[in-house]
């Protein structure tokens, strides 16, 4: 419990109307985007500059408190769930796109910048920012960062970590650095900046971040092909590939999810179909079209059932509406939905989704799962409801089974998601032990007294 | 000094046939490529497993002796120079490449391998490994992953951190780790793969390491474009950015550079010309074919004084030997070359190349610059003597003050060199030293005892 002496130093340094320890503030920000979990901060702090930050940083270490900085929340790990005992440092209000350089394509902005509003904003320019969380139009940049996000145009253009050049980072002693810049390459000392990206709050809070942006593609071209047999539809994505191809989107949906799409979309979708591929090639016009006719055969070669391709801009953003509803549509079946986030290489697709069926089966829990099929990123969404143990507890089980089995196949726990509370108990399942005594080490050697975001990731 | 004993114990890990202490072996691998530093080590070990690295590591450690582990010694800032009591660990005998795998587009090797040979490897199934460092007919992986190199191919493909999806890695305690796999993507714990990237063997040794492929560009087109200024060069290469085409080559000479190369490979340049841009365009024959056009018609709107766009393969691969020959060109003039590194935000490419050249008036010292003008890296490169102290001395401040103004312009004083011993005293400009303490506190925590590479990247 932080003491009522150590919240009026916050309040100093900070100012006591960015300091709050109202009820509906710390119930507010005892959740993030991932079920299961709520712990009430015992204060929330919004700092105006980073000054306030790293003083915030450096009162933690002497009067021993956590902070655990926040973007938007919308994280599916549980990374901004407060630790007890803790602050929590709101970003979001920095939210200011500082510069956008034409000339050396960068992007500067602040931590709290959302996500979708950076796309509109280079977009207007010709430029294109492609990561692309399904979060997007409420997640922040700093929150990407810390999690290192994905999206749906990961496959071709990459995740976060392939956009930020530089960043400006309050360390745990409360320094303040920059590391990279608006230089396309810099190898000057260790590469700090990758480290942070992804380490969710436990090494650094990210102040102002530089991001690289590259020429909007000019065109692009939607498909949707549905398939009776999820196998088939993987073998297509491996067939695409193999044809020298690299959609920018190939996203997959299973009966499951085009089911709950359906009931809660009513678009149409063909219900007796097990997997339906939503695919998008884009670039220059010519190839555009020579890519999508491509596509299209390799589909029909892989017996697909039916193939749409979208001839305007509308059609294309009807047929991307199942895909962004798919969470969505599977949330509302019942009243808890839990996310996961498996990854395995691309070979591997077909066998992991029938693991994910059998042991969905064998464990008597019902899994709907759609995903990023060219980056053998599968989310397996769970539909339960967590007032009932019993169920949870076979629903834990599962998900054991399909992270080990996962991991078997050469794959990874987690994809886009981030370690968080949530899967911090399986990660040595991908790393090892003698990885995560490597990552405990550098925590400690920067952070001695715990302060930035603790038990994330691994335990302390 | 390593005792008798220690190396006995060596000898009993390795067999001794792996074991040298012959004077000729222990003068070889005194140099790598960066002038001016020259340090024996106590013996030169060349393991054969893994469990070989682990053991000397774990000896290392006992024993307090330091590792330098080695590829092809092409390295220039001086991160293979061993230092006082050490054993140099070549590794460049780990040549083979594991496997191809076609369907999830990934490379794995042994550390050993020959870039170049990676490159016929790949490129003969129609893949594409872009890293291209300058030394990349004799460079290994290893060596290119520990300094994160770079390339002419740099702007549009990345460099070498953005195509390593997965490391085997022996840490500074002996533990065998994997970091990164064939998954596309991978937020499990800290990003350790991509910090292990370019830490010049400080942190740890690859003993395997998986590559991400890409489809060869179907086509690409060469040209050379000659301006009688530098500065409209430089703006050239902006206005092609802003037209939205990223090229995968946009090389530079100036003056000095076109003269020597003209005096080493009689090409036919034109002596009197103040910028040599070398342009390659590739991908799909329609994109180039348009893109090749744009770029002709901007190097002209830019007073371009001449062009020649490559017909043929063989008119092509004459095109970029002037760019290819650079650094023997100039090395021959003077008996010693220092190769300088700096990189700067491309919009600051024409400032920079006007402090150069006013810097090495001012220290009266010859210097010719060439480099990866997308990038805005450009290696500056020194014509002396090292017998010459007084001239050196010279050289030294000149370096200094190009080092200073690039800092100035938001730029770093390497871009794919690597710190190593050269630039370690230099490093805080760039960095700050809060910075360099965060990095030394990392160190020091993985690597307690100092084995691995001590002195590179900053002192101990």
């Amino acid at each position: 419990m932080i003491t009522p002496s150590t919240l009026q130093k916050i309040g100093a340094i900070v100012g006591t109307e960015n300091l709050s320890t109202a009820q509906e503030d710390l119930i507010t920000y005892a959740y993030d985007g991932t079920p299961l979990f709520v712990q009430k901060p015992d204060a929330v702090v919004t700092p105006q500059t980073k000054e306030h930050v790293a003083a915030l940083v450096r009162l933690a270490n002497e009067e021993r408190f956590a902070i655990v900085p926040r973007g938007a929340g919308t994280g599916l790990s549980g990374g901004s769930i407060p630790t007890e005992g803790s602050i929590v440092l709101l970003m979001n209000h920095w939210n200011k796109i500082l510069e956008i350089d034409e000339e050396n394509l960068t992007a500067t902005v602040e931590p709290g910048v959302i996500t979708s509003q950076l796309h509109t904003a280079v977009e207007r320019l010709g430029l294109f920012y492609p990561p692309d969380p399904g979060s997007m139009n409420i997640s922040t940049i700093g929150g990407n960062v810390a999690e290192n996000s994905g999206g749906l145009r990961g496959l071709k253009y990459g995740v976060t970590k392939n956009y930020v050049m530089g960043l400006e980072v309050v360390l745990p002693n409360g320094a303040i650095i920059t590391c990279g810049g608006k230089t396309v390459k810099d190898v000057a000392g260790y590469n700090l900046k990758d480290f942070f990206i992804g380490s969710e709050g436990t090494l650094g809070i990210f102040t102002k971040i530089i991001l690289k942006l590259i020429p909007k593609p000019e065109t692009s071209k939607t498909m949707v092909a549905y398939f009776t047999s999820r196998a088939e539809a993987a073998k297509t994505v491996s067939a695409i590939i193999a044809q020298k191809i690299i959609p920018a989107t190939v996203e997959f949906l299973d009966n499951t999810t085009i089911n709950c799409v359906e009931d809660f979309a009513h678009l149409g979708l063909p219900r007796d179909m097990d997997a339906l591929l939503l695919l998008e090639v884009d670039g220059h016009p010519a190839v555009v079209e020579e890519e999508a006719r491509k596509v299209v055969d390799v589909c029909r070669e892989h017996n697909c059932a039916q193939i749409v391709v979208a001839q305007t801009a509308e059609e294309a953003l009807k047929l991307k509406t199942a895909r962004r509803a798919a969470f969505s549509a599977l949330a509302r079946s019942r009243p808890t939905t839990i996310l996961e986030d498996v990854t395995v290489p691309r070979s591997e697709i077909a066998r992991m989704l029938e693991i994910i069926d059998a042991t969905a089966k064998k464990f008597n829990v019902q899994i709907g799962t759609f995903g990023h099929f060219g980056d053998g990123n599968l989310h397996p969404t769970c539909l339960t409801d967590e007032r009932d143990k019993e169920e949870l507890h076979r629903v834990e089980q599962a998900y054991e089974v399909i992270f080990e089995e996962c991991v078997r196949l050469g794959g990874t726990i987690t994809g886009e998601h981030g370690t968080g509370i949530a899967k911090r108990k399986f990660l040595h399942l991908v790393t090892g032990e003698e990885s995560i005594t490597a990552m405990r080490t550098i925590k400690t050697a920067l952070d001695p007294n715990s302060v930035l975001n603790p038990g994330k990731v691994f335990t302390v």
